[in-house]
């Protein structure tokens, strides 16, 4: 009988060509499947909660996988990360009910952007954050970014070339946290979130920080379902998958 | 007439081999005088207050270097910061006092070094601290440094290889201080450093902090003068240069 394991895994993002196994190219999903076929004997498919993008991080994506293997479950996570690079911790391996799909299950996740805003650049923990030199307004930013709250839809947050045939999600937390040492930490956790979504709303926001458009245009824009009205997407380093709650 | 230049500089050891100029080998001040180079013409040599050994940070190091050239400081700063890798940043560049001495000048230098204590490790972040999994004394582990506090002999902390004549040095500040995230911190602040002794001193530590020895042991390792009854060299990536008074 297969049995079903769920793990919890932090991972730096910076060198890896983001979640989903691709081929001849290292991303975290190929990573961990390479250890499960090297512990398990077999090759071993790796369920994650959705994909990250690349270089983007996580401090607690969840995945699943199934099994018939002997090992209990705290062998495999400890040959995890024996076998794994150091930019990837498996911090839990449970085993969990059959039933238990780390996709479908998801209740919500929630991502925290992190943005330095300061004239000078950092080099300690430049990889974890998006560094924006101009004086950002403390004032338009959090008014925008409450217009997300609730359900609506998102077309217009959407990055090109994946469309979702629905793309409504519910937002149920969105703050803006202003951080010791300049950072500005953008908080959203939803029941969902479409390709780029994040980034996107990031990236528009940062163009009311900057006072290019108001709060009020960053509504009408996500009113609108129009991309090509939202700002660029903002880097992935400043992105960082928090929690996948069931 | 020669200008001379004070510089305060932020970086990211983990690529480099060290502060100290290399044939062939990427390091802080080979770096940052090929970036002179470019801009001033002429080979300049940058004067540090002191050398970090591969794969040490720095918050603030200092450094100085003549010229005479007609670029303002501000200008060299922004010069700099778009021809340096994004790992060294330079946080000020001014014109100072023609006898302004980086190194012959230092009042006192700051190191602080960074434990991540519990079972796991970390993904994100984890260039700059040592995991220790066996959780340490919290006890011990200050009641031990406080024994190296004032002006003593530390040649047991010495690193091999590059003796100095005189190995007394005067510690200011040293202390411990347990922060979130299981980070235990250790800011140790003195007149001037051996090679190797901060990271000895710590690795020594982290014996008293397992229970392997005392604090009484530690501060009898102190007064000895031998180096073969000191602990392991802790690894670079925990050390990070925060200060440097002048």
């Amino acid at each position: 009988m297969l049995k079903n394991f769920k793990l919890i895994i932090e991972y730096d993002g910076t060198a890896y060509h983001g979640w989903q196994r691709q081929k001849d190219l290292p991303t975290i999903q190929g990573e961990i499947e390479n250890a499960l076929l090297t512990m398990a004997g077999d090759p071993v498919t790796l369920i994650g909660s959705g994909r990250t993008d690349a270089g983007v991080h996580a401090m607690a994506q969840v995945a699943h996988f199934k099994s018939n293997t002997r090992i209990p479950p705290q062998a495999f996570q400890k040959g995890f990360n024996s076998l794994l690079e150091n930019d990837i911790v498996v911090k839990a391996c449970v085993q969990v009910d059959q039933n238990f799909h780390a996709r479908y299950d998801v209740k919500s996740k929630t991502y925290r952007y992190r943005i330095l805003n300061r004239p000078l650049p950092e080099a300690v923990g430049r990889q974890y954050a998006w560094h924006i030199p101009q004086k950002l307004d403390p004032d338009a930013m959090p008014r925008a970014i409450s217009h997300i709250l609730g359900r609506h839809d998102f077309k217009a947050f959407e990055g090109t070339g994946s469309p979702r045939s629905d793309t409504r999600r519910h937002i149920f937390e969105a703050e803006l946290f202003q951080n010791e040492g300049d950072y500005l930490d953008i908080v959203i956790e939803a029941d969902g979130f479409l390709k780029f979504m994040v980034r996107n709303i990031v990236g528009t926001l940062a163009d009311v920080g900057r006072g290019k458009i108001t709060a009020q245009d960053f509504k009408e824009i996500l009113i609108s379902k129009n991309r090509n009205l939202a700002g660029a997407t903002a880097p992935p380093q400043g992105l960082c998958l928090m929690q996948v709650k069931y």
